[in-house]
């Protein structure tokens, strides 16, 4: 799906990875009646079945617009990630703190900034990002403090914001659980099944079961009491 | 040239639009004995002849890295922008300001946001953008205000800032004139044949002469009393 040719505003633009977490970010703002314009970025031929799953989660639930950016992160990365790096495997989580090699410096901050070119382009009031502040607290630009000096700048960066018309972030999911978004997103109806959070996916585009991403999504619905439905290899 | 396969750290980040302003902001740079590590972007066939001029001030100049990020915004535009439109021709000065069709929503916010994370890849604590305030008050994202809120968001965003390294931008240029830049320019001897401002090359690389970016030029050069060495078609 690619946006659509005309100029049909919305409310809302929302960062969809194709994760667990950005799943249940768009589920609550349609929850909220908003009309919202899906944003994904492409990196390369590894996160195909990321993106995969983003058109799935945005045509189940429903958004007027899905544009995907095709962004390749790794060059600015330069020699440090490659596309033959290894994915860490099952790390207990207090290795997880640690900033994974597949970190890209200022991620969110690229994301956003898109985002606050496309938000005027559709019209839109809010950015929304299914950041998390608890389970990755490692990552400078998952901080409540970044979101906040993010909302300003971009209102100062923008037509949107220099006409007072607003323009918020929305990060309904900063200060929950792996668990409290799984059961938000149950009570939402968000087809988790539809979701791809591994980061190296079988060709197939079974999850892997072992990286740091698998580990959190399988403890968060085994603590949540909620069948899990992800497809692993093996 | 792309970037270099080594770690060598830098000490800024240059956006380099291969155009006059952001030669002049490299040549400042070199001037003051930084290390500098070029960044320009892809946007596309349309510009290819702004980055063969980036190439070449970066080689000129002396930088240590020349980093090229393909990004091609004008998918963020949608419909509005597509490669097909018309550049407005032999505008007055008035016209100017209004925001032209060309005009990329949060241009600059993304191309710093990018240009952040590239400085943590190459140890940079400074970024140096040749925005202008003068010339161009029409863009929100070329306002002092925005450039500061931008500053204080990228500390918070990226491990050099919050390391407290410190990551500083600088706008050496926002408050000189056209004219201003040109004699700070052939002061610091740079080559002004190898530059590009066209909005609307012909394909041979030569300049239309009458896009707003042109006259511009074109009045610089008059007013600073120096010879224009641009190629324009016919």
């Amino acid at each position: 799906m690619v946006d659509a040719a005309d100029n049909t505003p919305c409310d809302a633009v929302v960062l969809l990875s194709g994760g667990l977490d950005s799943a249940v970010t768009l589920a609550l703002a349609r929850h909220a009646g908003l009309r919202c314009a899906a944003l994904s970025f492409e990196y390369g031929q590894r996160h195909h079945a990321e993106l995969a799953a983003a058109n799935r989660v945005a045509q189940s639930l429903g958004v007027d617009r899905h544009l995907v950016v095709p962004l390749d992160l790794r060059a600015i990365g330069g020699s440090a990630l490659t596309a033959d790096i290894m994915v860490p495997k099952d790390r207990a989580p207090g290795e997880m703190n640690d900033i994974p090699i597949t970190y890209v410096p200022a991620r969110n901050l690229i994301f956003l900034s898109i985002a606050a070119g496309y938000s005027e382009v559709v019209g839109a009031r809010s950015i929304h990002l299914g950041v998390n502040a608890v389970d990755y607290s490692g990552y400078p630009d998952c901080r409540p403090a970044f979101i906040e000096s993010f909302a300003a700048c971009a209102k100062l960066a923008t037509k949107v914001g220099v006409e007072g018309r607003g323009l918020t972030i929305q990060t309904p999911l900063i200060a929950l659980s792996k668990v409290e978004i799984i059961r938000t997103g149950v009570e939402l109806g968000v087809d988790f099944s539809l979701t791809h959070s591994c980061y190296d996916p079988a060709p197939t585009g079974e999850a892997c079961g072992h990286c740091d991403s698998c580990l959190l999504r399988k403890q968060g619905f085994a603590d949540a009491g909620v069948p899990d439905p992800t497809r692993y290899a093996k």
